[in-house]
């Protein structure tokens, strides 16, 4: 090992950007007495936020283009003219009660490397890039990693631009009215590699006592809508056995889908019911309908398929147990468990090594543009320990200033040895 | 039996007059595609209902007067003047989707059974009253029965006063810009009998091919809301064994309580869960809060009491099973099984025999303004049967022309049974 390929960013600097991004879009959370951050994709406090750290690209000495979906490049040139880019970033949006770290760290974190590598007069052979990924949460047009994948090629861009907020506002008059509807390509070129750094969003690094996490891959996600349709009727006068309870059904496919997570018969398979409803809604009548959501994660891809089956199979055993019943499904979102690339990994916890941390392997939970960017070119990401169970999506959200550092270092480092000295 | 004290009312005016009062306040349900009726209590709706009731009332010789809490009296003098009246009535408020039957009935059954008498010239020894309760539903201001409750001296005139809407309107207010702000006192003098006609609301009787159900008793009601705590948490990161979900708590709840039903320990336990909701309600976020209403029915007051027990019992596992939960318990409503008189279900049975109609005996299921009455004087309840399972709080609701007819003839022959022959 060599500290010449060994980079360790300033600490302080990233913070202090952290928290003063931090300041837009900030609000005083009444439930948790704290101060959150409400920065939804491309409102005026994004625009605001992207504006801020653009600023800082460019004080860093970053080229900065901005393509068709809002989609951000600064750009460091290396030493080879034809090598393709080193990429990193994350994203600035975020949910309605967010804290300061869920994909901004990616981004403040890649042009703190930057500003490192600028003060140790060090050029790269590759190209290295910084972006920032429009709309990755997908809470305001209600695709998540949307602008990730046009980026990728996986959506066109007349779908994306005529996605609609709640106020029917599209997502292509919000680029055009903030700014960011940008003349380059939304098609993004193959990078020769792409790495980015993330807060866990989970309790896995704290509760090994572990700094750094290498991330594996994401796990397979499959989002459901399951509507149960029954019949209502006066909880006093109509018998058990004339029943067609939609709220009863629905509370088995939640304690079924436990009894399947218990089972161990589909690995390590997540199931949440986070959404579930019942009409009319009222003390005396037997629900009617009732709707539910069913979030699935799994890592591996054979036994999702598994679960998804058997799911479908219990759902139709509903309608045998009450007559009466019948329950419908809609797909809402489907992806494959993504491995990430194993070079860019080993570099990953190399650099982890050489920095003297103690690292681990694990997969991610929870979706990240980095999936859409493994299509296009050997991709891992870096996971940064969170405290309080790595709650996420909450004003509690925190990492350490040393966690955030000590993960930067890594990625730092990471770019570095991927683009190499010129 | 003789046919001096057997009346058979006139059944075109009766429909005739059911169908003209379904008019006010009605809509076209696009559920069902058929006319509904929505005439919350106090509403201009309901007003105009009742002004063209009390209209009849009047045309009928009834002398009307309106106490503090707008219960109506419409009385027809006896020959005695001492003795006190014998009570019939119901209520003319409706749920938001209600059909032209629930109450109405009752109170427009009373009337023809005075124009009968008028027709007849039949003096009764009692006098005898036809009551309009204001809002037995319970739908806008948030207790049912309530005015019957105040008029029997259950509930205090100023607590009832201050009730409001969910616009935060009182009673009282409506009260009085209504008009129903009536002089006479809230409370009820005892009356001499109280008879109340009321469609079933079930299908026991349609099941059984019977006309007219003499009812028992009204079954035990216990009202509670379940509040679950737990933890909101990210669906796709973290572990199931570190969950505290709040929604998997409140389906456990639920099929708990059907087990329960089913075991068959509780004699003729009804369960119903009909409200339930989750907390933030978002396809990948575990439930931070549950929330849900118990409404048991139980004509056994003890194994109603047990089936209480038991329940909390197994809300206490609750807490056991997933560390963080907390459960917490309001009490909505609650009143134990109330039998009626057996001499008044004697001479309505008699009166249905003598009408040549089949008849059983059965237990109310829902609650009715007769069970506040029959605190006071000797009551009971005559059911008409119901078409499509007796569906009711619905544009469905439907009984035949010919089966209120019936239930009216009932009605009108035990009135006067219970007055006497001046």
């Amino acid at each position: 090992m060599s500290t010449r390929d060994l980079i360790t960013v300033n600490g302080d600097r990233l913070w202090r950007s952290l928290m003063e991004l931090a300041e837009i879009g900030a609000y005083d959370d009444e439930r948790t007495g704290l101060r959150g951050v409400n920065r939804l994709a491309l409102t005026d406090a994004d625009a605001a936020g992207r504006r801020l750290v653009i600023g800082w690209m460019e004080q860093a000495g970053l080229a900065v283009r901005v393509d068709r979906m809002g989609n951000v490049y600064g750009r460091r040139e290396g030493g080879d003219p034809g090598a393709r880019p080193v990429l990193t970033g994350s994203h600035l949006d975020s949910v309605a009660t967010a804290g300061a770290f869920d994909g901004c760290l990616g981004v403040l974190g890649g042009i703190e490397a930057i500003r490192t590598l600028n003060e140790r007069g060090i050029t790269t052979r590759h190209p290295l890039e910084v972006a920032i990924f429009t709309e990755e949460e997908g809470v305001r047009f209600g695709t998540d990693m949307l602008r990730s994948a046009v980026a990728a090629g996986r959506v066109s861009l007349e779908d994306a631009y005529a996605l609609t907020d709640r106020d029917g506002v599209t997502l292509g008059a919000e680029l055009a009215r903030t700014g960011f509807d940008g003349p380059a390509s939304e098609r993004l070129d193959p990078p020769h590699a792409y790495v980015e750094c993330h807060i866990e969003q989970g309790p896995v690094l704290a509760n090994a006592g572990v700094e750094i996490g290498v991330v594996t891959g994401v796990q397979g996600i499959s989002w459901q809508e399951v509507v149960i349709h029954g019949r209502a009727a006066h909880a006093g006068t109509t018998p058990t056995e004339l029943r067609a309870d939609a709220g009863l059904a629905a509370a088995q496919v939640v304690t079924n889908l436990r009894a399947m997570v218990d089972s161990g018969s589909y690995g390590e398979l997540r199931a949440t019911v986070g959404h579930l409803a019942v009409h009319p809604d009222l003390t005396n009548i037997v629900p009617a309908r009732a709707e539910l959501t069913v979030d699935l994660r799994n890592p591996d891809d054979g036994l999702m398929a598994r679960a998804e089956e058997d799911l479908v199979a219990f759902l139709r055993t509903l309608e045998e147990r009450q007559p009466g019943l019948s329950v419908t499904t809609r797909r809402m979102a489907r992806t494959s468990h993504v491995p990430f690339d194993d070079g860019v990994r080993k570099v990953i916890a190399q650099a982890a090594d050489d920095h003297g941390l103690a690292h681990l392997s694990l997969l991610s939970g929870a979706g990240h543009d980095a999936q859409e960017i493994a299509a296009l070119c050997p991709t891992a990401m870096i996971f940064v320990r969170g405290e309080y169970d790595g709650i996420s999506h909450n004003p509690r959200e925190y990492s350490t200033p040393e966690a955030c550092a000590h993960g930067i270092d890594v990625l730092a480092t990471t770019l570095l040895r991927l683009a190499g000295h010129d």
